[in-house]
């Protein structure tokens, strides 16, 4: 079982990904969360050459590809082994999130984006069982990131139009995918949302 | 112009590379060489993670994708605005080390890797006009390698079972494009090497 959390920066994705580990916790459920891009030491090395702000110069064809190369080497390396070994994989982003924000944010073809996805979780066989989109007003979203008063990354620098058309891509596949991607009203205080995302895992007998 | 060279490590590209660039900077031709995986500041920091040994768990498709992303950063941040300033390009190593290497070598789906070569070169129109491939038995490039007497790093620490395909594929691929393909032999002496490839330089026009 593969549940994963998708949505701007700033929706909350870490609090409920929190909660619902204490939850776990609480039932005596084996879980491991795992951070997209990254989670072992390959996939954290990509990352740390998307989220450097001197990298201005990388190319969108580039940052793809460097998202998906981070991906598959998760899945094979880590949640391959973590879902044989009995464990739930929360997953902080994952394929949503490139087609959401490379293809709809940035433009890309989504037909290739569409192949590579499906060849980083193995001809699909590891997407997501469940993808909660925590969805909140891109505005909402980004005045969350500011009052934070971390330095913001190279990905977190794009405008407020890109983060449109971002979350617009999130509604898509919501629209697209219903019965694997939830939409979750984020703006609402955190025990509301994480009663709305405990309300599905319950019905689908999760937890 | 796009020139490439391929061929197994330890057969002379170098060698050849330097020949001819001295040859083009004698007749006044303006010229670059560029290095796959590297050649920009990206690009080299993805080298890094491919060449690292203590990276010995990175997965094929991981080092597939990391190439790929390589390549088209370098396609888009270098290739093209030098085609663009008048250069010849002279590459070492392009898209047929992901064949020979990753589909012939390590056995990936060929159909995949054409269409992220295809991807990486914007649908084909920066494939390499000429790509001259160094040929020479395994155990010849093998050893002139080792008797460079430097430290071998991860690519290059495989057996030489792999190293007969990837050569296997070297050859596949100059009999599927022999119009852009040109087997060179490479046991010669350096300097007949160089005679041949500027033969079909000269027949072509380039030089």
């Amino acid at each position: 079982m593969i549940i994963s959390f998708e949505g701007l920066d700033g929706s909350g994705k870490s609090t409920q990904i929190r909660m619902l580990s204490e939850k776990l916790e609480m039932i005596g459920k084996k879980y491991t969360v795992l951070r997209e891009p990254g989670g072992n030491s390959i996939s954290e090395n990509i990352r740390q050459i998307l989220l450097d702000k001197n990298n201005y110069a990388i190319e969108n064809e580039t940052e793809l590809l460097l998202y998906i190369a981070s991906r598959i080497q998760l899945v094979k390396n880590c949640i391959i082994p973590l879902l044989n070994d009995g464990n739930l994989i929360i997953l902080d982003r994952f394929a949503d999130s490139t087609t959401a924000y490379q293809g709809y944010g940035r433009g890309m073809d989504l037909k290739v984006i569409r192949f590579l996805n499906n060849f980083a979780t193995i001809d699909g066989k590891y997407m997501p069982d469940i993808t909660f989109f925590l969805d909140m007003e891109t505005d909402a979203s980004l005045s969350r990131m500011e009052s934070r008063g971390e330095e913001i990354n190279r990905m977190e620098s794009a405008d407020s139009e890109f983060f449109k058309k971002v979350r617009n891509g999130f509604i898509e596949i919501s629209k697209n995918e219903p019965g694997r991607v939830i939409r979750i009203n984020a703006a609402n205080i955190k025990e509301k949302v994480f009663s709305d995302i405990e309300s599905v895992l319950k019905e689908r007998n999760i937890i």
